[in-house]
């Protein structure tokens, strides 16, 4: 790109950048290797003329959108392929690549689930016969699948689902059936019109027993014809809020049978009398799920720094307002309530993606532990996951929908691609574990080990600072670590008076169930506060860790990001400090002052912070965010792409507008 | 509607409802005869067969959706001007009468702008000579207008606007010109292919002087033929987050004249010769904007109502998880999480409609007195409708997202409507004046109020709490009259040290506007806690003043939705109440549980109370909200109104997917 071409307030910006910033990116990356494979994959990607679309797609009916979606995917798929030959190495079918290609081809792909869902699955609950038989077929896409767990009725609560899978010993089928409206298969995506075959999710009966929900491989269209076989009902559920273009479905069945063999029998089995075999543990057919709330971790720091960007360089192009008479206006990116509004999502991207980075690797310590049999990690993990997946989302939706509208009107433009953006981000609020939900599966471990803190037992790692806490109420300290263990200090109180309150509810009469309900909203929030505490302290813990290993001026931008964001939520979160630990107004009206400065201290190094997530505008897909600044000339282009506007005047006007006002004149 | 067919959880839950229903809805709309009116018209639109759409509309391309729109638009203001016939109370263009019946339609009217600001601004602004030429015409719709302020590069800064109108003596005309492109009109709904008149607000030049912002009327389309005349450019600025048939416009102007008797006249005059005759207050012409803010608490009240009706009868419907083994599950309303959720979304759809009207009839009153010459009330009027504005759009955005996200992934489908709702009422946030624009404008006459106050001077009502302040911090006291005192000690302490924070800052050096932006953060903070204190005062007063007329248990329900939000709020900002008033940790564990029962007292009343808003089918739009609970039939039906599934196997899977299938065997 001719550097002649950028925006002149940009250039400026680009000039104060005081930090290596292709350190930052690597550092971003994992490595230096990282960024020269991600940029090669995007490189590639992003010269295939193929997945460029003519008109955007918000122009287009929602059937257009799909079937636009579908010739980009299979377009994709076989780049990809093509590249995974030829590097070894890379893995195509690792979501996080996915994921990042996936943003440059803007259409969500109804293959989504084959990668994310399908495959792994297979790799992780199939027999090794049945991995034999089926692996081949679904990494080279000559089938294509889904993963059909969620019903019209249920979701989050797996053993309410209603699907049944009742064996037949005497043919050794399966018989599959939906016996109710609420029963059908809903949302799972391709599974509208895309996928030929699926994972279903059902409740298993043999000789007349229920033995819980268990995982089937079923055909239900035709190779040929793509037809939906006989006994199969099966179509899309309608437009949403995002994900237009995943072609999520619905699934019933009346009767429909599949070999004993499609059951997933890596785990449980059923022999071909109908005998079934339990698996070692119940937990570990979790496996996939926890995977991807794991991963959405990660996911949700690279969506705020893709909303950031975005905010972050239009508000270096943006002037605006005059408050000192004569002087020129303002770029709003020198307006400290813009600062307040952006400078968090900066550093709220690198809390999550250091978070993510260290989630991943426990989880891949744990499984890699199960699979030698030791189980005793897992539950931490579990919480663990439960928390970060619900807080990462639930902040990173905040953050987005907060850089658009610090972007005005211009924000709530397509163009920006904010609403994109949030359609994706807010939808894992809800998916693989609704929010409350997955607070209140970490808040059971959390009272378990506030029991075990009473109990004098030892206590694993993250968790272990209630034992401090039962004995003193700390000092306060105005550091990031006197902040980290404030926020513990909050984890722990708010752990304690759940607890409490549970075991007074019940010494009331009240059933344990009953009680629990009741301390429901203590013990949401005291989910919240030990996940935070655990961000802050991974965020601020890793970044001491790495600044040895760093140049000056990136380690000093960093640890400003990460003291940043320990203040700012000290701040916000001034009122649970005050009630469980020892701060002070007067340690408040300290950090205020601070938190001012490190505005002031991040303030020119802003675009070059959000320049070092390295987002190309293929990725970014916003007229506000692309590297040049060309704003407005970007915003009237993509206006001028509009169909209505290739032609002065609508049909509707002679159709309706001129005969409507002619009549009013009479 | 046959009760037959209503849900059984429904039907139980109506039973349970211990107040006059009708009572409620009467008080909601300001009285049984003012019922029976709305009732009247949403009965008559509702029983045209012209605006239900065959196929929704989501499921059309943009282009489709502006035709349809059109359509539909004419149809609906030849009922209303039928209706308004015969009715001579009905003002068909009273935009709280066009909100209502506009949710009906679904589709937002491209007249939007016609109604809500071309003849307003008429009536406001035109000399009396004008408005009898051009309100026959606008009203009766024989000409169609839009009204253009905001630029590409100007919002709410109007002093920055750039189109030029320039007066030529000779010829007496105005020359409109678009000088840059930022100058370029940009977001007046209707401006793109509807319109063929506008008012444009363009700075106006005479004598070569610059006399700063004035509206004038344009016709920028050819009455026949609906071209755009010579020297105009004018189009759509393509998709958005929401309003999407709003067919919001661009538009340039080169050189174009117009006579001078399309300046409007009313305030500001320029003569043939080209002398300007100022306006006797500059702050007369700002009163259509302060209109729309007022309405728009109104019309965030009425979004909440309508996304807290479709969570709540969904959570009464929807049962989920098993708490306890062998027993059925629970309704999701029963659960303390969900309650939590919702019940502040129903308490404060009461608080904004009471302050919203509070904040009517205080305008009604000094606008009246403007005309009267009177100024002195207005800048309090200012800042309240500035933070109101802006409190309101932001919790109702809030809200409508909790309630979506509490209905888990059907909220997510755009046949619960919620997708809609959001799109509508986060555009408020941004519109007719920015958020953090609109606090800082009120934070400007708090530091008036504050420097008044060390001044001993006489109080205006609403910040006469900050002389008490002064004198002693309050003791806290645990009730409604306590914790209201509490938020003004709040609202006083902010503003306080956000005005010793801008004086410390000058006397450090910086010039006002400086200390002022480096302030900034603090003074947005201490109006969000004036405009609490605002609200919180005016729902519990108005509540206490309207429950000595009313049935025993309609009070009784009020007066708790009342004490709801008043200790939601002290819990939510309890930091705040920490460090400005004298609340203990004990005060909170008291108010915690009383919220606790509170939700608990609620919890039987809770779809009654949303009956009450007494929103029809036609108006929620919704498949989780209709009144007879039908939830999964809905969202089915709705699913199979897709095009995609009208034919088992869409064309794509012919050109795309088998071929792809199919090399990938080879």
């Amino acid at each position: 790109m001719s550097e002649a071409k950028v925006n002149g307030d940009l250039l400026r910006e680009r000039e104060k950048c005081n930090f290596d910033l292709k350190e930052l990116t690597h550092f971003i990356d994992g490595g230096e290797e990282a960024t020269r494979n991600r940029r090669e994959v995007e490189e590639m990607v992003i010269h295939v003329k193929e997945i460029q679309d003519e008109v955007p797609e918000e122009y287009l009916s929602h059937k257009e959108q799909y079937e636009n979606a579908v010739r980009k995917a299979c377009v994709l798929i076989d780049i990809l392929k093509e590249h995974a030959l030829r590097h070894s190495s890379f893995d195509a079918y690792k979501p996080t690549n996915m994921y990042r290609v996936q943003s440059m081809v803007k259409q969500v792909s109804p293959f989504i689930l084959h990668m994310g869902m399908f495959v792994p699955t297979i790799f992780g609950q199939a027999s090794a016969d049945q991995q034999a038989e089926w692996l081949p077929k679904a990494l080279s896409l000559q089938i294509i699948g889904t993963y059909a767990q969620t019903e019209l009725g249920h979701g989050t609560f797996l053993r309410g689902l209603e699907t049944t899978a009742t064996y037949d010993p005497t043919t050794e089928e399966f018989v599959l059936h939906s016996p109710t409206l609420t029963s059908y298969k809903w949302w799972p995506g391709g599974l509208g019109h895309t996928a030929n075959h699926c994972i279903v999710v059902a409740q298993l009966y043999s000789k007349g027993v229920c033995h819980g929900i268990h995982p089937f491989l079923v055909q239900i269209r035709d190779s040929e014809t793509h037809m939906p076989k006989p006994g199969i009902k099966v179509g899309e559920i309608g437009p949403k809020l995002g994900f237009q273009t995943a072609n999520n479905g619905f699934l019933g069945f009346d009767h429909f049978r599949i070999p004993r063999q499609n059951m997933f029998m890596k785990n449980a089995q059923v022999l071909k009398d109908g005998t079934y075999v339990k698996s070692k543990s119940t937990k570990l057919t979790y496996g996939t799920m926890m995977l991807i709330r794991v991963m959405i971790v990660s996911d949700a720091a690279y969506e705020i720094s893709r909303a950031v960007t975005i905010a972050t360089r239009y508000s270096a192009v943006r002037h605006q307002s005059q408050p000192k008479p004569g002087q020129p206006e303002p770029q709003i990116l020198d307006y400290v309530t813009q600062q307040h509004k952006l400078f968090i999502g900066i550093a709220t991207s690198h809390a999550l993606r250091i978070t993510g980075s260290w989630l991943w690797e426990t989880y891949s310590k744990v499984t890699h532990d199960l699979d030698a049999g030791k189980l005793d990690q897992l539950p931490e993990l579990h919480a663990l996951a439960c928390c970060l997946k619900a807080i990462s989302s639930r902040d990173a939706s905040a953050i987005v929908e907060q850089c658009r509208l610090a972007c005005g009107g211009h924000g709530y433009m397509a163009s920006s691609n904010f609403p994109t953006i949030y359609g994706s981000i807010t939808a894992t609020v809800t998916y693989e574990g609704e929010f409350t939900v997955l607070l209140l599966q970490t808040a059971r471990y959390l009272l378990k080990a506030w029991k075990s803190a009473l109990e004098g037992k030892v206590m694993t790692p993250t968790v272990a600072f209630m034992v401090n806490y039962q004995k003193t109420k700390p000092l306060w300290k105005n550091t990031p670590e006197g902040i980290i263990s404030g926020f513990k200090a909050v984890a722990a109180g708010k752990s304690k008076e759940a607890y409490d309150a549970v075991i007074s509810y019940e010494n009331n009469g009240k059933d344990y169930e009953d009680a629990w309900n009741l301390a429901s909203v203590q013990l949401v929030n005291a989910s919240e506060a030990y996940c935070r505490a655990i961000i802050c302290e991974m965020f601020w813990s890793e970044v001491q860790r790495h600044s040895v290993t760093m140049s000056r001026n990136v380690a000093a931008v960093l640890q400003q990001l990460a003291e940043l964001y320990l203040i700012y939520w000290t701040l916000e979160k001034s009122g649970d400090l005050f009630e469980y630990s020892c701060v002070s107004k007067e340690d408040l009206a300290v950090l205020r002052r601070r938190y001012g400065e490190l505005l002031a201290l991040i303030r020119p190094n802003a675009v070059a912070l959000v320049d070092a997530f390295d987002l190309r505008d293929e990725i970014l897909q916003s007229t506000l965010g692309s590297y040049d600044g060309r704003v407005y000339e970007r915003l009237m282009e993509e206006a001028l792409k509009s169909p209505l506007n290739k032609e002065p005047v609508n049909q509707s006007f002679h159709k309706y507008l001129k005969p409507f006002m002619q009549k009013s004149k009479l």
